[in-house]
C-alpha cells in the first residue's frame, strides 16, 4: 500500500493521503511522494483537476513529530535537517499553487498545522461537517510560522493571528465564514460534491484555466497597474487560442462548443 | 439616445449605461463615452459623487462579443485590437478608482465579467434583491484574467477563484458577505437607496474626500512603515484647510461647520 | 491619578486609558505615555500579553481635537505640531505591533478615528455588546487618513472605504463580522473574556509567541517565495529552542511539558 495513492478518473486526479495510522503527517516519505506527484502532475496534459484527500479519522494532522525528534540526533542538533525539511515543504506548497491544473483539498475531521496549510495552499476547499481547523503548533512551543503564510493569505489578519496565538480550533462553518475553505457539506456528501466540483472545473477549457489560475497568483502579488498591463496581456493571449475563437462562436450561435481539448 | 446618459443633480453625477439591447456592454463606443465621462469628471468641482447605474434588464454584461469576434478579422487575427482593447479598459477601470470623486456602483440584474469587475472597481456599490455576479469567461474559452485583478482585490482568495474557474453565479447576498458589495436592498429600492448614500457622501467636506480616496488605494499598496509615513503627511495637509479648520471648531462649539465649499 | 494606569498580574500586563473625561483621547500626554509603556514592554521578560482598556463611556475617541486646535496658534498655524503628532501617534501604533508581546484591544462604548486605529493596530480585540467603531472624521473635515492604514488592513476594502466616506458607525457584530474585532461578549462578560483569552496566550511558550508574533507581520508583506525563506528559518530557529524540545517530547509522551520560562 503505498502512502500516496493517485487514481485518476476523468481527467480528474485523486491524490490520496494514505497513512492513517499518523494521521496523514507529513513525513519525509509524504511530503517526496507529494513532490513526486506534483512534478508529474506539471506536464501532464490529460489532467485537468486535481483532488487531494486523506485516509483514517484526519485530513492532516501536520508535521510527522517523531521523525522531526529523531532529527536531533545529528551533530548539529538536527539544524541542516530542519532547514531542509521546511524548504521540502515549502516546495510542496508553493508546488500545489503552481500546478497549471486548479487543486481542490477535500478535507475531514480534522487539519491542523501543515495540514491546515496544505488545505490553506490549495486553490479551493471543500469541507465536512466536523472537520476542525487549527495552526495549534504553539500549543507545543512550536509556533506555526510557515502555516501562517498560506493562512494569512486566506483568512484576515486578526481572526489568523488568533488561531496561531490561541491553538484553538475552530469548525467548518467558520473556516467557511472567515474564507479558508469554499463549501461545508454533510461527510456523507463530501466525495460527490468534490467530484462535482472538479469534474465542473474540468469541462472548462484547459488552457484558458491554466493561462488564468497562473495570472491570478502573480496578478494578486502586484501593484494595481502593474496587474492590469501583465493580465492584459494574458486576455490578449488567451484571445488567440483557436479553441476560444470556437466558445466565443459557439456562445453567440447559441450552441456548445465544439473544443479541440 | 446616447450611449452613456450623465445626468447631475445636487452634485452627484449619475452615469447611466444605456444600450439596453446588448446588456450595456464594455463596446468601443461604451468604453470611449466612459473615459469621457471620467475625464471630465477628473476636474468638475461641482460633483462630489458619481454613481454608475445600467438600463434594463442587466447592469453590464462585460465585453461585446460581437465586436471582439469581428476584430479577428484584421491581418494579426486582431491581436492589435484586442491590445488595444484591453488596454481601454483597463485605462477605464482605473480611472475610476482614480476619480477625485468616490463612485457608487447601482447594481441589479446581471453584472458579468467586465460588468463585475467594474462593480470591483467602484469605491462602494449597492446591489438589487436578485442580481447575480459572475466572472464566467471561463465558460467560452475566455478565463476573466483583468476582471479578477479587480475581484482579487474586494473578495478572499479562495472565493474569487471558485468563482473564476467555475464560471458560477453569486447571489447579491453572498457577494455582500464576501465584500463585493456594501449592501442589498429590495429592487424597488435600489434608486432611492443609492442616491441616500450618494447624498450622504457629498454632504461632506469635498477636499477631505478628494484628498482621502487618492490616499486610500495609495497607502493600501504600500508597507506599514511607508503608509504611515504617507498618510501622516495626508492629515498635516488636510488639517491645514481652512474648512478643516472651521469644521473642528464646529464640532467645539456643537454647532454646524460653515463650508466654503 | 495617572492619565494611563498599569497594573500586571500573572504575566497579563494591563494598559488603561484614563482620562474618561475627554472619552480616553489621544493627547500629547496619552501618546507619551503609551510611548512610555511600549518602550518598558519591549524587554520586560515577565509580561506575556498586554490588554488594553479605557476608563468611563468610551475605549477612545481618538485624537484631542481641543489640544489640536490649540496647535493652530503656532507661526507656522500648526503644520509642525501635527507633523510631529502624527508621527508620534504613527509611532505608537506600529510600536503596538511590533512590541514582542500579543496586544488585546478590550473595547467597549465608542472607538472612533484614532481610537479605532489603535483597535484596528492591536493584535487581537474583544467587543462589549453595544460597542460601536468609526472613523468618521470626514464629518468635521478631516479624513481618516492614518486610522485606514491599520483599518484597512483588517477589513475588506469595500467596507473600509464605506466607513470612511460616509463617516458612519458599525456595531460590534458588524465588526466582528468584517473582521475588525475577534469576539463580542455581553458588557459585564468583557473583563473576565478578555482575561481569559490573556491568560491563555500568556500559557503558551512565550519564545515561540514572540518570534511567531514578529514573523506574522513581517511575511505578511511579502511574496510568496520570500515569505517562505524567512519564515522557514523562523521554524529552524524555534524547533532549536530546548523548551521547543520539551514541549515536543511532552506531547509524544503525552505528559504536560516542563518549560523554563
Amino acid at each position: 500500500m503505498k502512502i500516496l495513492e493517485r487514481r485518476d478518473t476523468d481527467a480528474v486526479c485523486h491524490l490520496h493521503l494514505n497513512a492513517p495510522e499518523r494521521l496523514n503527517a507529513l513525513s519525509d516519505e509524504m511530503l517526496a511522494a507529494l513532490q513526486e506527484q506534483i512534478d508529474a502532475l506539471h506536464d501532464d496534459t490529460s489532467v485537468r483537476v486535481v483532488v487531494i484527500s486523506g485516509a483514517g479519522k484526519a485530513f492532516c494532522a501536520g508535521h510527522d513529530l517523531k521523525q522531526m525528534t529523531a532529527g536531533r540526533q545529528a551533530e548539529d542538533g538536527g539544524k541542516a535537517y530542519f532547514k531542509d525539511l521546511f524548504d521540502r515543504c515549502a516546495r510542496v506548497m508553493t508546488g500545489v499553487q503552481r500546478l497549471p491544473q486548479p487543486v481542490i483539498a477535500q478535507v475531514h475531521g480534522i487539519a491542523t498545522a501543515a495540514g491546515c496549510q496544505l488545505v490553506a495552499s490549495c486553490d479551493m476547499a471543500i469541507a465536512a461537517e466536523g472537520t476542525r481547523f487549527g495552526v495549534n503548533g504553539v500549543n507545543i512551543g512550536l509556533f506555526c510560522s510557515t502555516p501562517m503564510v498560506a493562512l494569512s493569505r486566506n483568512i484576515p489578519r486578526k481572526q489568523a493571528f488568533e488561531m496561531l496565538v490561541t491553538g484553538q480550533f475552530i469548525d467548518a462553518h467558520r473556516a467557511e465564514a472567515l474564507g479558508l475553505v469554499n463549501k461545508v457539506v454533510p461527510a456523507d456528501d463530501l466525495a460527490v460534491s468534490t467530484q462535482d466540483m472538479a469534474q465542473l472545473v474540468a469541462s472548462k477549457l484547459g488552457a484558458a484555466v491554466k493561462i488564468g489560475k497562473h495570472a491570478f497568483y502573480e496578478q494578486v502579488q502586484m501593484g494595481l497597474d502593474d496587474a492590469y498591463a501583465y493580465t492584459g496581456q494574458v486576455m490578449v493571449e488567451n484571445m488567440l487560442y483557436r479553441d476560444t475563437e470556437e466558445g466565443i462562436a459557439a456562445f453567440l450561435e447559441k450552441r456548445p462548443p465544439d473544443w479541440s481539448q
